[in-house]
């Protein structure tokens, strides 16, 4: 038996306990919450250590930041553990229910996946939003983070088994891989027999990569190739306003636009009222013919190239196209969409309605920004990813995704004839 | 691009019209009914022809009957269709809402999976079942049977596409793999541009190699390796009727029971009395030693090996073993079962609780025969095949198992802070 087979039989063991351990779940997240907060510096040592490799390593400053932990940002992953205890129980919920003309009755039930796999890459907080959440729905989970975090990593489990064991729990409801080589990603994408779902989070390649080598079910979470169409109906205005909102308020998140679709009816007014709110943070535009003409080739405006229609920039840049009809702003986004969050700024009621019905993705906005696809803006609390497939979960997930169901069925001796 | 790639890319032209087809998809149901009525002829002579070279090639009766198609079964299928056209639309229904503190409304919505696959073998009524049913909830279906059967599918899929293109429907809606070689059967697991879920339906053997080699997400459907367990406190008579009707009353499908576990404290007056009654259909016990011991060796009481334990005998067999707890007959089950249908006879409270929350399988069952796992049977209509596994759909799947969801989004200008 290798290391992560033994590491899944663990799991599965402490997952049978979980499941029906009701408020002892919320105990131990309480403790997580206080353990983090007790082990600051010994876990700012260990980050100390990553982010010392990382700078010798060259890492590039934004990905710097994302890897380092400070007294906020591990309070804030306590203050989320906080947070998730108070939400409601999500396991024994009562889905759906009836008795049959025979006289037995059954029972649809919210139970725990069961054990939960998640590959994810360099930020360290990853590691206790993602085992607070499977906690709270009753799964045990089997981290592999990124070889930049290990350190960091390691000392945020520890203090969570810990926590997690002094409340009764098993401490293997939450265990970390060490060795972070591919090997030991290939290998957990192979543990069919023990776990009941993989999430891989981070950027496109890692998302792509499990998604083509899992033999364990995977929910594929947040590739966002996000588009904002401005209708010929729109109040400009507003349309400017959601568009800046969705290109510039975190470029680098997966809710953010990447593309502007512009009725050409409206585009020569629009486009340059648009460009004037998207200098002030230095947009870059990768503008087809249309654009061009109506914005002017300039330092921030080039011609667009095939490829920009298919990239999650994930920065200050923005592709910009002028289509002649909703037809059309429909097609062009069944073409490119990864099927993340998708808007349309519209004053045209038929319009609207044709655009949500259409467009097929996890999210779809009429005259409101994209950036409000989030767990907690939709009031689903923390989430654990933003789902882009359709089984299982489509948009964010939170704790009750992270269930599934069984039927329960009682009776007083029920045959079948 | 490949003949599958081909017919990928027809499969979503139709799945976006189907997305939003309403009430037609009834009408497409209606017309795909009376056209198998109106082509019995048609389809009965292609079935020969399948039947003959089964016969040649040496199937046998058992195979050669799930083979066979006459008026009567070809009425059934047209039955089925008329009564999921009967069902409510599951698209579009409104599955959750509410509208946020910045005034935006969001709306969870049920919308199709898209495109699904299905891979299956030899019985041609499938063929339709699965088409209809997918049909219903906006779904494009690509086919793959088995060779034994080619001639039958064929037939009825040209008679339902004509009955779909008639009614202004994609005629693309229903697609068939003419080419029932292992290498269409492998392309199709690698259609991940296309597919947005392959269901296996057939044996074990096919089910666990489409779950080793897809890469396009699974719903693992219908292996069943169920137990009745029969407590110190059962009502024994009832137990007596209840093993009888899990095991015999159609032992090859999958909600039958293959192990009967027995209390010890019962299982010297329990085991003789529910003997008398599997003699009946002539039942093999294989038993373990205690069993043994109560049952006394003879032509239909063997001793158990390691193997039965784990067999999905689908036939007229029964492991049986005696057990001294609640706790060993739920660890046994947690060992063996497939978590398909398990089941507990008995008069105590305490233990119908516990066994309802701790054995981890679709359906659980208390003082009810185990055969009741099925679409019918739970009030859900026709069913496309029962998920033993816990993402997306556990247990009966029918056509709201068949659907997605997306969030909508309406608002007037938010733009998120």
């Amino acid at each position: 038996m290798t290391k992560l087979q033994e590491m899944g039989q663990k799991a599965k063991v402490a997952a049978r306990v979980l499941a029906n351990a009701g408020a002892k779940k919320d105990a131990a997240l309480m403790s997580i919450a206080d353990g983090l907060v007790a082990n600051v510096e010994r876990i700012i040592s260990a980050n100390k250590i990553d982010l010392e490799q990382a700078r010798a390593g060259g890492m590039s400053e934004s990905m710097l930041d994302r890897l380092t932990l400070n007294e906020a940002r591990i309070k804030d992953m306590a203050e989320g553990a906080r947070q998730v205890a108070a939400q409601t129980d999500p396991i024994g919920r009562i889905l759906s229910g009836e008795v049959r003309p025979n006289g037995m009755k059954i029972e649809k039930v919210a139970v725990p996946l069961g054990v939960i796999g998640m590959i994810y890459e360099a930020r360290p907080n990853v590691t206790a939003d993602a085992a607070v959440l499977c906690l709270k729905a009753g799964n045990a989970i089997i981290l592999r983070g990124g070889k930049e975090a290990i350190h960091s990593n390691t000392a945020i489990t520890e203090v969570m088994r810990d926590a997690v064991e002094s409340t009764g729990l098993p401490r293997d409801s939450i265990q970390l891989i060490e060795d972070t080589s591919r090997q030991s990603s290939v290998e957990l994408m192979g543990l069919t027999e023990y776990l009941d779902v993989l999430i891989p989070r981070g950027g496109a390649g890692l998302i792509r990569s499990v998604k083509e080598n899992s033999h364990v079910p995977v929910i594929e979470t947040g590739v966002g190739n996000c588009h904002v169409y401005v209708d010929d109906s729109a109040d400009l205005e507003m349309a400017a306003r959601i568009i800046f909102n969705s290109k510039t308020s975190r470029p680098s998140v997966c809710n953010a636009a990447e593309t502007l679709l512009v009725h050409s009816a409206v585009a020569e007014k629009f486009l340059p009222v648009a460009k004037k709110m998207l200098d002030e943070k230095k947009v870059q535009l990768r503008a087809d013919e249309r654009a061009l003409q109506n914005l002017g080739a300039c330092d921030t405006v080039i011609p667009a190239v095939e490829d920009d229609w298919a990239t999650e920039f994930s920065d200050y840049i923005l592709a910009v196209r002028v289509v002649d009809s909703l037809d059309e702003a429909i097609e062009h986004i069944s073409k490119y969409s990864s099927g993340h969050s998708e808007a349309i700024v519209t004053n045209n009621y038929g319009h609207a309605r044709q655009f949500t019905s259409r467009v097929d993705a996890a999210a779809v906005y009429v005259n409101v920004s994209t950036r409000f696809t989030d767990g907690g803006q939709f009031g689903l609390g923390a989430e654990i990813g933003i789902s882009t497939q359709k089984l299982h979960a489509r948009g964010p997930m939170g704790v009750n995704e992270l269930t599934s169901q069984k039927f329960i069925i009682t009776g007083d001796g029920q045959i079948r004839e």
